[in-house]
């Protein structure tokens, strides 16, 4: 079983430059929650005079937790980011926490010690929580595989980050493709090296973006490291306005259709999530035609005969 | 070291509905044999009334010939193919066997039994050359991970037909993903079973298409297989009209980027083949604005500080 965790809603729009309407993302969500789609993250609790698009997080997340089943995750980039979520009860936090310090300094206006602090001081606001309304704190080390500000980044420098983070009260830690420069190879190596860090129990999932062409490549890459979660934009949503269709997140579609081709169970319907696609694309270039939608399997179809495969037992 | 076989000349042109003018594509090919790629295949040998943009082939044998340490293949569909082949003084004739005898009845009108014995033809032609002079012969297997008109191919299909077909006479026998059907475990399994069948050294190569966007997470799966040959298209030319930008090969640049990145030698320089694939993008939408150009690294860039690996010792 792969757990596919939608990103689209927050990754996925926060660089559009027009504002989707809530209606459209509660109808997104709600069409990929019924396809089967495990776990979305629905927005982030960040300073909306920055990042306006992320103004109806809250409704969002209370229209996710009417979905039977749903994960519901949020991207919160400090304490008060948090203490925001936990209020709204999400699932799960999201924490960014940049492996390029320079890239740390202008996303969240903080360095990494700060960024560990604010973990720590995460975790104990948790912690004070009755057990049953703690949400899950997973920290995205973003930039693990490369920086545009500062290009290469040392592999050292993502598995000290790793304990750091794990000491610092992380449940868990992801490695992010923030800017699209990993390779398979990077992938296993950095991969391996987190998970020798910090076990791998504690590493179970990758965020990738398609930006050099190499997404599902990575993902394959990933997967074939033990990695069960597997961040998507629906449609490949995301990404940077000044290449467009060039550098969104991998394709929800297009990677649930290579896991289940694959044998892997996702516990998605393909034809339900590729209706939803079709919904959310005439929605957002109804509000501009060059909404940067894009990905291949929806344009190209199954493949004849074909059939939820569940041909391997896995 | 692995090896880039261009397949644009021939496989990327061939469904454009307009004439590449021969200028165009010379320069092309010029300009990718100076970038270090070691193999292209220039054209087809078909039937020129059914396929016009091939009608150039002997000339653009000529002209590749002249480039210093450039492997020249072309495609020949049956003997008077091969024999147009022998008479330009081609290094390499690929022959398509389609897995799918319905599809090999309507793409070279021969069943599975005929193209077996126009493989013989050629072997015997190609063996009474002097030794100096003898192409090799290899044969791709189409739509050896399914086909478009009888869907599911058995695995049993293709490693029958690859022994049927070394038998013939052929040296080596490739696996065609002609319809994007392909997944990457479909990779692993298909290959296996025909390096079992017919042994490692006779299956070196893969073709393989992006149609639902697994193209670069299938030719991962085919390196680890141990193949050494890659088809690929400058662009992502190729592929289906009605579905553009969908449909083309695996993208020559994209895939180089994923090679060299991963510390695989390839031979290539990627800033002289970004600029081959620029002057040739120039010239295809000067011709028609929506020529079917694609991929991803040439938008992107290259990653910051980016500097050929050669980390590995590959």
């Amino acid at each position: 079983m792969i757990t596919i965790s939608e990103v689209g809603p927050r990754d996925g729009v926060q660089s559009l430059d027009f504002i989707v309407d809530i209606e459209v993302k509660k109808r997104w969500i709600t069409a990929e929650a019924a396809a089967g789609v495990p776990e979305i993250e629905v927005g982030s609790f960040v300073n909306y005079k920055r990042l306006p698009q992320m103004q109806d997080t809250t409704a969002l997340v209370k229209h996710a937790l009417t979905l039977p089943g749903l994960a519901v995750a949020v991207l919160v980039p400090n304490l008060r980011g948090a203490q925001a979520a936990v209020e709204a009860r999400a699932h799960k936090l999201s924490i960014p926490v940049s492996a390029s310090e320079t890239h740390s300094l202008r996303n969240v206006n903080r360095s990494h010690a700060q960024m560990i602090d604010e973990v720590a001081a995460i975790r104990a606001l948790v912690d004070d929580l009755p057990t049953e309304a703690r949400p899950s704190i997973e920290v995205g080390i973003a930039t693990a595989f490369g920086c545009t500000i500062e290009g290469h980044v040392p592999q050292s420098t993502v598995t000290d980050l790793a304990e750091r983070l794990m000491e610092a009260g992380a449940d868990e830690v992801g490695l992010s493709d923030t800017t699209g420069y990993a390779d398979p190879k990077m992938i296993r190596d950095r991969v391996r090296a987190v998970q020798t860090a910090i076990g791998a129990r504690h590493i179970t999932g990758v965020h990738l973006h398609n930006t050099r062409g190499l997404g599902l490549a990575n993902a394959l890459a990933a997967l074939e490291c033990g990695i069960t979660t597997l961040d998507a934009s629906l449609g490949g949503l995301g990404g940077c306005p000044f290449a467009p269709g060039a550098s969104g997140n991998i394709v929800t579609e297009d990677l649930v259709y290579m896991l289940e081709a694959m044998g892997h169970s996702t516990g998605i319907d393909l034809p339900s999530l590729i209706a939803a696609r079709k919904d959310l694309a005439e929605a957002l270039t109804a509000a501009r035609s060059d909404a940067p939608v894009y990905g291949f399997l929806a344009d190209a179809g199954l493949p004849l005969h074909y059939t939820p495969p569940e041909r391997a037992a896995q």
